[in-house]
């Protein structure tokens, strides 16, 4: 399509002047780079009278759709259907399972008056909708035929929050929470893993954003669970960010709202479930992950412009002409390839264009100039790299979709590069310490399960165990980095978002 | 697919017996009917703790997903783009708009708790959202080159409601709410009319729902706008749904929230805007127009089962295989063929399932026993007319697209027929009184354009004027059915949901 209205032409003045470099060895300077990049490109901006709370522009809600519909296609895949929930939880029923509401009831927004009155209970906005999952899920089932039950749903919810960053921590965000229930504990844990996997494919194949994947110590555990697993990335700073949590809720929630059933052979028992979850945070993780000084780099799988057309100005009417109808072609035929592609054809120069797709981090830029077109060819600039190279019109569509593999392929690289360079065994509380408080990353270290250690490793470097790795145990036995006691496994510290 | 276990196999116990009756004379049977086609094929439930909210489950969600990818289709054609605005609103932001606040305020939902803290200003869980696209277009919007700015979005919304139907009536439900900034008058007057002409195709197309469109009352207009335009639906036991509404809202919310841009005169000027909304209320009105006492019946178009393939057990377990084989092929082969295909393999008896898949509404389905397999044929039926043809093997996928094509056909011409018997030109209100009483439908009749007959009409009868049509002063002057005064135009009478 030609540049879309939607947004505006961008005239919004209050950009002035060149991004902030991105400099990950200060939080602040990074920070400063990481909000410049994503109100500059018209991803999103803070909605002050509420703190807190953001508003998606187009740009980049066009960017959680493609994220949405990748993992959607991943979910439908695994025989899951969506459905929709309820918005308000009674107090009752998060007070239903005393871990939960212990956990979540500090976060909670509440409705108190509604229609003109005050409500005889107060509503919270869902934070998580275990309890109403449960609800519905104990009258739903009813024998060993309804399971295993495989709901999920897209929705916002609302968590208090102090602090707020763009994306990874915000007062409302949207996400997606699938919700099962299970006739055994196998099953129940076997879900679990697999939309473990089902995250670190999505992550890795559509994002390029490698993730480390394990289990969380009980300190960090949902509220409710018996057991939770996650993905944690590794961010530019040397800092993971949490990008996906997979959890067995073993029979809490079944007992807290009777979700039970009638077995084959006869007898009443507890259903199993398990909740998973995945937000817009990992879309902020991924931005932060892949761009650079000229702004954001999108993978070009979700990127909402895989390609921008940049028309470059001939000096005569009818080479112009010329250009433009090549343009034209170019638009359908690429398009008609199944790529997302635009072309921009405001009045801008194409320096200032070139500028602005940078920022916008459109994976590739096609230069259609009055040379190229007399030459049979374009330009195509990766914007990763910054490769250029000149691509003959026959078979451009060809060339372009290898192109965008090859950019795909490069960002996700340079990020496994850069997560495998920042993870190290450490054996020594001093290495430990000194580590980070420098460059930071991943540290392998023994920790011998006792969560005094945890707390203290915690106070003592800001670092916690981001997860317990599935081969944690696979170096034998060693010493605690903490207090020396003896100790099976090797566990992942970081400091975290 | 296969039948998917996401919402089990349904020995839900609680719903024995026959469906009730579709018997739309009377209306407390019509609802008991509604209620248990909704109920019994899984489409939603309420959730009784919270007095008018539901669920959708799965199977009603699917139908949502249809129908949205259909709308959202239309939105990108039309030139817009997805975001996410805010879910809270502050009070102050309601109050900038006189008529807005007036006309949302008493139904309103008030956090006014948060973080274990009170609010220092309560916040709306949003109503609708001019205010909040009004807040970031006066920020978006500086220039002429930024207009028109064409943003929708998808989201829940609240309003308190004592009454609670199936999606027609629902304290939270779902919906679009698309936002419009333009230079000039008629540029948003052309929006206006645009996104309604988009509803009636949708309605018509997709859900074979036969609209009228024209312009509200102002008694009936939107909080704030200056013109409000409807399609409205008409249902079985001859009320009105209002289905989708376009509003003009000229520069009352653009004067109250500072939304100006600098024209190409290099004057200050206030925009145009537009809003325009459909929800899941249009959901349940396609469901009451075309179900019928087994249940309901859903346009190919947007079933999420457009065809499900009953087997027919055979006597030798050889037999089986065949027929096994055979609905496994045709399960891929029309899957391929891009049509949504579901074989029910369950164990229940095919009487059982046939019941089962005409209470879901599915538009075809396709009988495969030993017999027909022997003569490489299939027998097709028809959910609307239980028209039964027997077809052969080679071509079954043109033929149940046809037949597809045919269902869609047939309903809405059904619907339109009956929408055209049930208005009716009225000049006197004795008559209009008496029809009103009885069959109900769309009464045509001359109205002065007084507020104070429009009262006294409901008062007497029930009825509003559901639109003035674009075509009201096609008859020339008459006079008014109520008082007797001069009139110019027809308008468009009838109850309404």
């Amino acid at each position: 399509m030609l540049m879309p209205m939607a947004e505006g032409n961008g005239s919004e003045r209050e950009f002035g002047g060149q991004m902030p470099r991105k400099d990950t060895s200060d939080a602040e300077a990074f920070n400063r780079w990481y909000i410049a990049a994503i109100r500059r490109s018209k991803l999103a901006d803070y909605f002050e009278p509420v703190g807190g709370t953001m508003v998606i522009r187009p740009y980049g809600f066009s960017l959680w759709e493609n994220m949405q519909a990748a993992l959607d296609r991943r979910f439908k895949a695994t025989g899951h259907s969506n459905a929709y929930f309820p918005l308000f939880v009674p107090e009752s029923f998060l007070r239903r399972e005393a871990e939960h509401v212990e956990g979540f009831a500090p976060e909670v927004a509440w409705v108190t008056q509604a229609g003109g009155e005050p409500l005889a209970e107060r509503l919270a906005i869902r934070p998580t909708s275990e309890t109403i999952f449960g609800h519905f899920y104990s009258q739903w089932i009813q024998s060993w035929r309804d399971l295993p039950m495989l709901i999920n749903q897209w929705a916002n919810v609302v968590r208090w929050e102090k602090r707020t960053v763009f994306f990874l921590r915000t007062t409302e965000f949207l996400w997606q929470e699938g919700h099962t229930a299970h006739r055994t504990y196998e099953e129940a844990q076997d879900e679990t893993l697999r939309m473990l996997d089902v995250y670190a494919d999505f992550a890795e194949t559509e994002l390029a954003l490698p993730v480390v994947r394990g289990e969380k110590s009980a300190s960090e555990r949902f509220p409710g669970a018996d057991a939770t697993y996650a993905i944690e990335a590794l961010m530019p700073d040397g800092k993971a960010l949490q990008s996906g949590t997979s959890h067995n809720l073993g029979q809490n929630f079944a007992r807290a709202f009777d979700i039970d059933f009638l077995d084959q052979d006869g007898e009443r028992k507890l259903c199993w479930t398990t909740s998973w979850g995945m937000s817009t945070r990992i879309l902020g993780g991924m931005l932060m992950e892949h761009g650079d000084d000229s702004g954001l780099v999108l993978p070009p799988r979700v990127a909402p412009t895989q390609l921008v057309i940049v028309p470059i100005p001939a000096r005569s009417p009818e080479d112009q002409a010329t250009v433009d109808g090549v343009v034209g072609r170019l638009v359908r035929e690429l398009g008609d390839a199944g790529l997302r592609v635009q072309a921009d054809c405001t009045d801008n120069r194409p320096g200032w264009k070139f500028n602005e797709w940078e920022l916008k981090g459109a994976p590739l830029r096609m230069e259609v100039g009055p040379r190229d077109v007399a030459a049979d060819q374009v330009t195509l600039v990766r914007r990763d790299s910054r490769a250029k190279e000149q691509v003959p019109l026959d078979g451009v569509s060809r060339r372009t979709g290898e192109l965008l593999d090859t950019v795909q392929a490069s960002i996700f690289d340079r990020a496994r590069a850069f997560l495998d360079a920042n993870t190290h065994d450490v054996e020594d509380y001093a290495t430990f310490q000194e580590v980070m408080q420098t460059q930071r990353g991943f540290l392998r270290a023994y920790w011998c399960g006792s969560s005094a250690c945890e707390r203290r490793i915690k106070e003592e470097t800001r670092a916690t165990i981001r997860v317990v790795p599935f081969d944690a145990d696979a170096d034998g036995p060693g010493r605690c980095i903490c207090d020396d006691a003896p100790a099976t496994q090797r566990v992942l510290f970081a400091q975290s978002y």
